[in-house]
């Protein structure tokens, strides 16, 4: 039995870890989930990853979900659109003007076609990436033109519903400007901070901390994908870039010379803009991150230490909203940051000294 | 009784986080330790925190240790040597070229001087952020100039020791140019970029997803501390961050007409650069990042969910090398990403399926 607000057949075409990871999702809900990939190979791989079943020849899914790599998206789309004359067909690249264009110069009759971006994703792809909880939680971005029908535009909420996600309505340019800014940019910045560490030295990388590390995370992305995520959404990307840029070229002007007139404000700004940018960011489910207080334990850095910690605390009715354990290079403890509202901050601090735990102060 | 390497005094002066920190983990160890500031609020403050003592008039520390403010230190340092005539001398500024050419200026003999540099910080400052066990595990630098006595060098490497940090010997210039690399260009990158979203629409921010801000997390720092920092360095600082902005203008302009000859290879060899660079960081306790896997498991979001899930772990003795809580944007469910040694993956993989947790795949 479905638990699906989807009925009728879902097509997958495409089965990266998105498209696994959509069908995965689906199929534990009860939804006939039919996947396809052009590759043979990759195809039979999901099929047995995911227990999946290929599509028959007089099907007629109510949903295709195009999954494939931006730059065969369009032609993919027109495809499904001709070869399902009923079906709503939706995409999933992480960019929407350039392929809504293309679609449109390809003359195309597109009330059915519904434009989609999941906002999920890991630095690892391929069907054995997928999991069912990709989406969860997550913006699901819908992308309708003004010539798609509403039965269509319902059909992918629900199927942003049906993945746990949260539908936001965008239009394609909206889109590609949000996504520039909250994804392409920082891609750029961390791919060419951390090509900074390519050519350094192992030794100076030694006593690189975590600071550097978050920084440049990201930069293990797939450099396929984001070559054509960044080409085809240059346009949004440019004017963020120039910016960067130029407020970069700014900071290298003012360290050349830093006793020179207004070298120092003008650092002190690009600091300071630092600052009121990162406060504008969202926290953990909407509320903001300053709402949380943090506190650092020490814990053995061995089986069940964790857990035993978060065991108390759990046992005291105390919510963690944040963790992150600190690296703590050739040392064998951790450290544990932990971020509680402010109202258990005393609460908490309590606990762990009755309980014997190293803390702050 | 004492279990410290240090005998003998140790006078803190500036009761910071550095400083109040140093304190708190040498008293702890039974070093008597007394501590200054130049502001007697902030030395109220952090002694009635860490029940420190306030130095005696006729007491002779056997080192003192510098916690100022970057712009303040050389001038510290020699009223120190001046003050304590048989004391070594240490001071913990982020930069140790400008600091060494500060002190040679002034005529000073440095054979009772030693700079050193702990490579701990929190992005909050002040006493009340200070703890006991900042420097644990964290390298710990030690920059003896060619005039320093050895037993100085020494008593500053038992510093490191009984803080529980790793002491690494690097010149002043070495020095430098490592934290240029590791520290003081990323925090400009995450700078620049958390500017971009001062000004942002917030209806944007609020797609973030971890990836952002992970890459802007560090430019919450202190922008007065940091101001000095990049100040003092920017010998070491500018070459990088020209390097940066020249990958960067051949990006801008790649993306100015990616049709262009040339353009998807300049901005491909951006993104291929960022993996090498990625891959060559080392991982936790100096093991490469590439030998953990990671699975990411779904969790409610209330006490004690995390914890049941590590107790189980830890009760199978699967040992967790990494985790992060990933923040869920609007929804009440937590995803933990575990990084364990490949050997444990299937072990880890069944053991979470037969209790019940849902898991990629």
């Amino acid at each position: 039995m479905s638990l699906a607000r989807l009925t009728g057949q879902v097509h997958i075409i495409g089965s990266g870890l998105l498209g696994t990871s959509i069908a995965l999702a689906l199929k534990q809900q009860g939804v006939d989930v039919s996947v396809e990939d052009i590759s043979p190979g990759n195809q039979a791989l999901a099929i047995d990853f995911g227990g999946f079943r290929k599509i028959g020849e007089n099907d007629e899914p109510s949903l295709v979900v195009v999954c494939v790599p931006p730059d065969v998206t369009a032609a993919t789309v027109k495809q499904a659109l001709e070869r399902f004359e009923a079906a709503t067909v939706t995409d999933v690249a992480s960019i929407k003007v350039a392929i809504l264009e293309e679609l449109l110069a390809l003359g195309l009759d597109l009330s059915r076609y519904v434009g989609s971006h999941p906002m999920a994703g890991r630095e690892r792809g391929g069907a054995l990436s997928g999991q069912a909880d990709l989406f969860v939680g997550r913006p699901f971005i819908i992308c309708a033109s003004q010539n798609a029908r509403s039965e269509s535009v319902s059909l992918v909420e629900a199927l942003a519903l049906d993945l746990g996600a949260s539908p936001v309505r965008l239009s394609p340019s909206e889109h590609d400007n949000a996504v520039a800014l909250v994804s392409h940019l920082p891609q750029l910045v961390a791919s060419l901070l951390a090509g900074r560490l390519a050519e350094s030295d192992l030794a100076d990388l030694s006593l690189a901390g975590q600071g550097l590390r978050d920084t440049a995370r990201i930069a293990a992305s797939d450099p396929k994908l984001w070559l054509q995520i960044l080409a085809a959404n240059s346009v949004a990307v440019l004017p963020l870039l120039e910016a960067y840029s130029s407020d970069l070229q700014r900071s290298i002007h003012a360290l050349k010379d830093v006793r020179a007139s207004g070298s120092i404000a003008a650092l002190a700004k690009v600091l300071e803009a630092g600052n009121l940018g990162i406060a504008r960011l969202p926290g953990k489910h909407g509320a903001r991150s300053a709402d949380y207080v943090s506190l650092v334990v020490m814990i053995d850095d061995k089986p069940g230490a964790l857990a035993k910690l978060l065991t108390t605390i759990g046992e005291a009715q105390i919510n963690i909203e944040d963790l992150k354990l600190e690296h703590a290079a050739g040392a064998q403890v951790g450290l544990v940051e932990l971020a509680v509202l402010p109202a258990s901050v005393s609460k908490l601090t309590d606990l762990l000294a009755i309980n014997g735990y190293r803390l702050a102060g």
